[in-house]
């Protein structure tokens, strides 16, 4: 049976995060994705730790990809590129907005080569609007969709400032977005009955992120309730919350219904906690989270991760350590359904670890066919087998500095 | 010109957020989205912040979905969901894996009706393997795909817990995951020359987040590297952080490179710091970091948040507060591009607040077609118009507590 995206072909105008990462996506459910590089090297390729020159990251970032250079600012490579999407189904770009157009490169002459051509931009703040020139940057992007102010502890607790994420996930989510609206465009397109027309997928970092903010923006208008950080627990369910254990980990731990509170106490050996005023019924838990959470994290002070989890276990108490690349590197779940495998990568002579294929479709999910390629690894493979250039073409263009 | 999903019929078996946020991306974009509850309805319906007995945010999370109640576990009810699988293009679910079969609507059962029914299933770990059956709660998924270990200052800086994201994020990113996967699907069973056959996408909230880790499981695999939290900052660049303004703000700063550095010193009247061995070069400010912060913080602590991005602002250095509700609520650019709209509730009697539709299809938007719809605000519309039955088989249906 077919992965669902065999047969789909897209070219990516990309670098940096969000466009790679969403045809990363495209590209592990099995699409054909011809990334397009400047001769350098998207500078994500450098991003990261990396080991002989060559980045770890980008092993699982251009895995499944046919990497091609092009000179997109020449103009045999822009006649070159509007070869490749006359070949595919849809563009994938995050250059600032407007940047297409000034390379000859915008919608309409795209769609003169390609017509029904789905164009993707992803950017921080969308292909229109007062603010569309501003430089994307993913930790203003996330501060403005609303993230950043609530990776915090309650206002008046810590001196300390909100939080990272840790990782680039403003534009991961709006990579994952932009691959969501794409698959929505191709499908009114190319269904029976379809309509065959363009159309334009706008996803913008900010936006992305806003999108998430649950009852903010509703609870804001008619109440004028400004959501605020909770730190590490919940603003309306106690307890739940991460306590450190002996050996320096932080474990997860909501017990915030009665029955669990109760079991809680129990494992905690003090049961008469769950029979006191001030912590009977949820309301009074919440109000006096603080001196709860302080009898917990006494407790937990005193085990082992590993001995305070299986007590929790035990009895039912939802319960996990926060995960770190280790553990989640040697999660039996995760190694179970593939989501941590080995893959073979020949720039480092050995094995390397990847995340699996998401979302698993178990009819047909996709591979890890190849990980990261170098640059410019699929030139002749493209210009040649896809394109139909000679050997000599191919050959002159690189002379020239075109591929 | 058509929005991307319409012509496209959905039934949402689901309930809290996962599901419903697929459903409702689904529903922004078109899609005709049949939500299935129980009598007293969806829980969800009664989260967050209420006026007069109705949540704000299921104004929101309700939005342009037909609501029908549904007692799955009768036997006329469910002879009427299979009656509805008839007529839908894919089901979306998020029980616990396997509670579906249990009351006999299992994947043979629906597809037996509806041959090519794509399948989309959403949940903590997954449809398979060890942790399966394990319940799913949000904090804990988003703690074993690495997320929770990362929010967090950087070890031996504070004894405070990693915070939580202050949303359910792992909810919302396995829904775009799932939403992203079922089009996929979607798209190989209808597209001209395609194959017509049923797919299951299987998204959980564990697999969704770990996706998005970056380099994390490589680093680990190939360099044995744990990724550590980096507090406000990041690990490899500085001074990027958020800082605390007169007023009591955070604002975000990214002055990481050798020309932003030089502004920013500028701007803060001590031009000499991008001068300062200990300042020189990105390698020199992330070793020297606390200190630089410091001093940061000192001069931002003289200055209103207004003041100082004006300041910032005008040396063209990256720069934003960490927005609130407020200033979602007031930014020019998400007003201009719709991304926050006052949308009229009749439950309220007034306006709400509501995000946009993402991703942004300028040539066909999704629109706010209705808010979130009272419990069994369809019923009739579906059951009378969609299937056919009679006033009076509705009726009856209605007296035996089947719908």
């Amino acid at each position: 049976m077919k992965t669902p995206l065999e047969g789909l072909r897209i070219l990516e105008l990309g670098h940096f995060v969000a466009a790679p990462f969403c045809t990363r996506l495209l590209a592990d459910l099995g699409a054909d994705v011809i990334k397009v590089e400047p001769r350098q090297g998207d500078p994500v390729r450098q991003w990261g730790d990396m080991v002989d020159g060559h980045s770890l990251w980008w092993s699982v970032h251009g895995r499944n990809k046919r990497c091609v250079t092009l000179d997109l600012k020449s103009e045999k490579g822009r006649a070159l590129v509007l070869r490749l999407v006359a070949r595919c189904d849809a563009v994938v770009e995050n250059f600032r907005p407007g940047h297409l157009d000034k390379l000859g490169l915008g919608a309409e002459v795209m769609r003169g080569v390609r017509p029904g051509l789905i164009i993707t931009h992803i950017s921080g703040y969308g292909q229109d609007g007062p603010y569309r020139d501003r430089a994307a940057f993913g930790v203003i992007g996330e501060a403005i969709g609303g993230l950043r102010y609530l990776t915090n502890h309650p206002p008046g607790t810590s001196d300390l400032p909100p939080v990272r994420v840790g990782v680039s996930i403003g534009d991961s989510i709006s990579g994952i977005y932009a691959a969501f609206g794409l698959m929505a465009a191709l499908w009114q397109r190319d269904r029976v009955g379809g309509d065959d027309q363009a159309r334009t997928v706008d996803a913008a970092l900010t936006e992305s992120v806003l999108s998430l903010m649950e009852g903010v923006l509703p609870e804001y208008g008619a109440l004028g309730k400004i959501r605020a950080p909770s730190g590490g627990g919940l603003a309306t369910a106690a307890p739940s919350n991460a306590y450190p254990s002996r050996d320096g980990c932080w474990v997860l731990i909501g017990a915030n219904s009665e029955p669990l509170f109760a079991k809680l106490a129990q494992v905690m050996g003090q049961p008469e906690l769950a029979d006191m005023p001030c912590y009977q019924g949820n309301k009074a838990r919440v109000e006096n989270v603080a001196a709860l959470d302080a009898l917990i994290t006494q407790w937990t002070r005193t085990l082992d991760a590993d001995e305070l989890l299986a007590r929790l276990g035990e009895a039912d108490i939802p319960s996990s350590k926060a995960y770190t690349a280790a553990d989640c590197a040697a999660d039996p779940q995760y190694i179970a359904r593939g989501m941590v495998r080995r893959v073979e990568d020949g720039w480092f002579g050995c094995e390397v670890l990847h995340p699996g294929i998401v979302p698993h479709v178990p009819e047909a999910p996709g591979r890890v066919r190849w990980t990261g390629p170098r640059i410019g690894a699929h030139n002749d493979e493209v210009y040649g087998g896809l394109l139909g250039l000679a050997d000599s073409e191919i050959a002159a263009l690189r002379a020239e500095g075109v591929i």
